[in-house]
Parts: structure tokens; sequence; C-alpha cells
């Protein structure tokens, strides 16, 4: 038999459920009221602003919504949680399927909230969606986690664009934070261009690594590394011990090789074992060292400043390419221009002009 | 005295010059109608398909300036050049300030004409310019190859857009092709965002840098190594010997630990000594192994195919940006919005919605 879940029913579960049939249609129609009392959107921020988790889940499920009704409503909430958000700290976390993220997460996640620090967890897999999502099995994978009463978990968004999925989940965060969430901690697979979207919305971004085996070689793409504020190599215990001490090494000598932070920030290796529950603690201090010292020198606010900024701009200028490319006499030119630029009969610059003439 | 020339003059320095005084006011004529007519594309594309270094300088000038006139002819001769191009080897040169990329490239383009290979250097400089350019004076420090006539250097096109730049450059690979140089060497200065747009237009990109000295902290631009095909470090001799190459086995090692290329390409890591005259022919032979096995499997004119269409999409995309961000209205409003946003009044997707609105 199937496990019952204890959370209670998002906006988008409920949608699918007519009333009861054991009601009278009288009974039904109050019932139908009351679950349009709650998405409205003072009712579902008072939740927000209480902690309420209900309210939270339905609220986020509400910006996913491509209902024009329910992005109206979603958007008067995040105005209304906006002044109550922007107080979290972000920390993106990504690593190849297999590392550890998950197990990690759980550890990580509980030792937060063994220090009293609320934990909301989001995902940004524009892979993944709710039926069909590995995310779902990551979440019943950390088992002890999705029990706490102060950890909030939430696959990720559905959508085959990262710049939707991307957007969705910075809208989460916002209101995680209106919900009172310290951390929240947003994950992402290793082998996109997702981690760029994360990167751009944490205030820490941490790599989880294997040691050995070639790892080194493949999975992980061009670029990420770079991003990393720090790398953690998992599973670290029992005979994989030595290994990874010495991919420690070596990663420190490697990011040593690379030009420091715009903060001044040299990238920082630990070893770590989820299994074990081992290095977690000095994770979350080198975390919290980060911080400190960002919030310090305000580059925390202008980094977050920066991100603001970039969002608005992608945002723009993903619309303005969406605008051109989906307009159907430019579909038929490109292709006609490409097909010429590979037999060398046009410049680029030339079919550009050619493409531009026609909107 | 300043020293003479032996170039030609090119089309924008002969048309500062009125004709010559001494001249009847005939013969003044028919020296200028020698002169539109040396501009018409026919015959300059003729001049550049039998190799003519002054139609090749005069085209290049062309498609540099900003009448109407000019690029239209341009246009034709660009066209007319296409079928004849594509045929180079063109390979990125990039490295700080300081690091001796002019001595190299003098080097490497004299080993070059000796082993019967014509040679066109390029340079990709959008903050310098013709007037007051720091590459004119690279070019006097290519003292013997700026001599030998199967070398042709060009400084950068004078601008302060990349894109107007780059595309010039691009534009001038095309006329150095036609005009049957074997290889094109294009340099950037490795201190800006011209290395992307570099490494975008060339078959094979090369990093210049220098040991020790905590050189490796500073300087180059994240990600640059990430694009480099092959790291050379240069001014390996005397004493400094010692020290570069223990710097080639640390990138070696570095570099390895990052993912391989599409390719399956590791980047290599060399010494030489541009002083010396050490270790170029080694650089050579690597590119050739490099350029070789990228033929054998296609990936050369895929990568080329890439190319296009970035610069394709490039050229569109920066158009439709430049279109939006320089309108009036939008000037104002951005602003606004933008002052909003760090005030935590409005999320990056409601001011970008609003700003899509006003056009």
């Amino acid at each position: 038999m199937a496990k019952r879940s204890n959370k209670p029913k998002t906006l988008k579960e409920k949608e699918g459920i007519p009333a009861p049939d054991f009601l009278s249609s009288k009974a039904a129609k109050i019932v139908q009221e009351k679950r349009n009392k709650v998405l409205s959107s003072e009712s579902l921020t008072n939740g927000i602003l209480q902690g309420n988790v209900t309210s939270l889940s339905q609220a986020i499920t509400l910006t996913e919504s491509t209902a024009k009704k329910h992005s109206q409503t979603a958007e008067e909430i995040i105005r209304a949680c906006l002044p109550h958000a922007n107080k979290s700290i972000r920390i993106g976390i990504t690593g190849v399927p297999g590392v550890g993220k998950s197990s990690f997460i759980e550890r990580f996640g509980m030792l937060l909230t063994s220090k009293e620090k609320k934990v909301a967890v989001l995902a940004v897999d524009p892979s993944s969606s709710l039926s069909k999502g590995s995310i779902l099995g990551d979440k019943t994978r950390m088992e002890e986690l999705v029990k706490n009463p102060n950890a909030y978990i939430r696959p990720s968004a559905s959508g085959t664009s990262l710049g939707g999925v991307a957007r969705k989940t910075r809208e989460a965060i916002i209101l995680c934070e209106a919900a009172g969430y310290d951390v929240i901690i947003i994950e992402t697979v290793g082998v996109g261009q997702s981690e760029t979207a994360v990167h751009s919305m944490t205030d820490f971004f941490l790599l989880l690594k294997l040691a050995g085996a070639g790892d080194e070689l493949q999975g992980i793409k061009r670029g990420i590394m770079e991003m990393a504020d720090a790398i953690a190599i998992n599973k670290a215990d029992g005979e994989n011990r030595k290994a990874a001490k010495l991919a420690k090494t070596e990663f420190n000598r490697a990011l040593h090789l690379y030009p420091a932070k715009d903060n001044g920030w040299t990238p920082k290796t630990l070893t770590c074992s989820a299994l074990q529950n081992e290095g977690i603690t000095e994770i979350w201090e080198l975390i919290s060292k980060y911080i400190t010292q960002a919030k310090a020198t305000a580059y925390f606010q202008q980094r977050r400043n920066e991100q603001n900024k970039f969002w608005l701009l992608q945002t723009i200028e993903s619309r303005l390419k969406s605008d051109f490319y989906e307009n159907p006499k430019i579909k038929v030119a490109l292709e006609k221009q490409i097909k010429l630029l590979s037999d060398g009969k046009v410049t680029p610059f030339q079919a550009a002009e050619r493409l531009l003439k026609l909107t």
C-alpha cells in the first residue's frame, strides 16, 4: 500500500479533486467557497507571515500556475511579502547525480534545525516535473528532514524553460523568507545550465564532488568550478578517506591558480561524509564565516542588488528574444539563412541584417 | 625625423590628402578619378584575389567605414570574396600586457613564413584606436615581421563597442583568407571581454602567461583559462627557466582537473622564450597536431559552422537589446525600476513586465 503523506494538499492537488460526493450539493458549495477563500491573496499572505506551511505551499503553487487568475493573486501575495523577504542566507548546492546531494542536504538541514534555524529546501531542475521528477524521489530520501517541523522541502517547479523555472524559484525564495525561513537551500544538478541561474540567486555556492575514479574529468560542466565558493568532497569515509584527502589537496592547489573572487574570497575545499555525518559542521562554519565577512564589507547586499538587476535585464532580454524567434515569419527565414550560412554564401552579419529587416 | 613607411597608404589616409597642388586642375581630376576607380568593389576584389596588399588594406578600411557608400561597397566585396575564404587556420592569442605578445607573434610569424606560409596578424582591442592605439606601437615592435613580404599586419579596428570591432575583425578575416593568407593570427589583450569574441572566431586559442610573481592570481580574467587550447609560459629563459618549468607542471596539473573539451582535447601547457627563439616550433607543432586531429574528426568544420551561427544570433540579439535600451522612454523608466528594485519595492520580474509594456 502506498504511504499516506502527512503534508497538506497543495492547491494543484486540491483543484483536481471534486468535493467529496457524499456531501449534499449545499455542503459541497460551502466546501468550495471555503477553498476559494483559502486562495484569496490576503488570507494567504497572512498565513505565510504567520509561518503557515499550507499557505506557503498554496502560494508557491499559485506562482507556478499558468492561469491568469492565479498569477494575479500570486503577484499580489509577492508584493505583500516583499517587505518581509530578503532576510535569509541563500545557499546554492550542486553536484552530479550520485554525489550524494540528498543525503548531504538531509544532514546539513538537520544540523541547521538543531541550531534553531528554519530551513527551506528548493530545487531548480528544468527537466523534472512534479509528476515524474527525480526530486520527488529525493524528497522521500530526505526521510528525517521531511518530518522536521522546522524544515520545508519543495520540489522543483515544473517546466522545460530554465528561465521559467528560475523565476518561479526566485519567487518561492521570497515567499519562504516571508514565512520566516532563515536558510534557503537551492539544489540543482551539476550537468546543465541551471548552475548559472542558481549561482545568480544565492549568496554562497557549494559544489559537491567525489574523489578519484576520474570524476574530475567528467560530469561537471566547464565553468562550474569557477562559480563555486567552496568545494566539498563527499563520501570521505572508509576506504575512500585517503583519496578524498588527496583530492582536497589537489583542488585547493588548482583553486589557487585561479584569480580570487570580486570580494577577495579564495574558494576553499573541504571533505565530508554525509553517511558518517562528518565534516558537515565545518562546512556550515565556513559558510557562516563567509557570510559574516560579506556582510561586514557590504558585499552581501551589493551582490543581492546585482542579482536583482541581473534578473531584471535577463527577463527583459529573454522576452525580447522569444518575441523575435517565435515570430513565424522569422522562424522560416532563420532556417533559410542558416542554410546559406553553412554553405558559405552569406556572412553572419548579412544574414542578421536580412532577418532584422523582417520585423 | 619620422621613419618613412614603405606600406602603401590605406584608403582612409588617402581620403584625407588632397591631390597634390602642383598638379593642374585637369591632372588633379585624373588623379581623383583613378582613386575613385581603385575603390570600385570589382577592382578591389580582383586585387584581393591576386594577393594585392593595397587592395586588401583598402577593402578592410571600407568595412570599417561608417559611411553608407563605403559599407555598401564593402558588402559587395565580402560577398565576392566569401567563396574564396574559410581556408586558413585561425589562431587566437591572448595574454596580459607585458607577457610579450608582440615578440612572440614576431617569432611565431617568422617561423611560419619560413615554412612558406602567408601570415596575417589582426587585433581585437575595442579600447585602442588607429590614432592612439597601443597596437600601432606593437606593429613597429614587430620589426622583422612587418617587413616580411609574406606577412600582413593590421592594427585593431577602432571603436569602443566590442560587437562592432569583432564584426569588423571577422570581415577582415574573410578578406585576408581570400587574399591567400594561410594562417590568421588574432591578437587580443587578456584583460577584457574580447577573449570570448576572439575565441568564437578562431580554431585554436593560445594563452600566453608568465611564471611566478603571483601572476597566476591576477590579471587574467576568470574563465579565460578554460577557453585556452594551450597555455604557453613565455620568457622561459635565463634565471626564469626554472620557475617556468615549475609553472608548466602546475598548470598541466590544474588543467587536468578540468573537464576535457567537446572534441576530447585536453589543453596543454608549454614553455617558450620569444627572446631566445626557443619553444616556438613546439607550439606550432602542437597547433598543427590539433588542427589535423580536428579536421580528421570533422570537428573543425562543425566548430566553424557553430561559430557562424553564434555570430548570427549574437548580432540579432545585440540589435534587439540596443533597440530596446536606447529607446529614450525605456531609459527613464529603467532607472526608476532599478531604484524600486534596490529599495525592495518590486521584484525583478514585475519590473521587467512594466518595462516591456512600454514598447
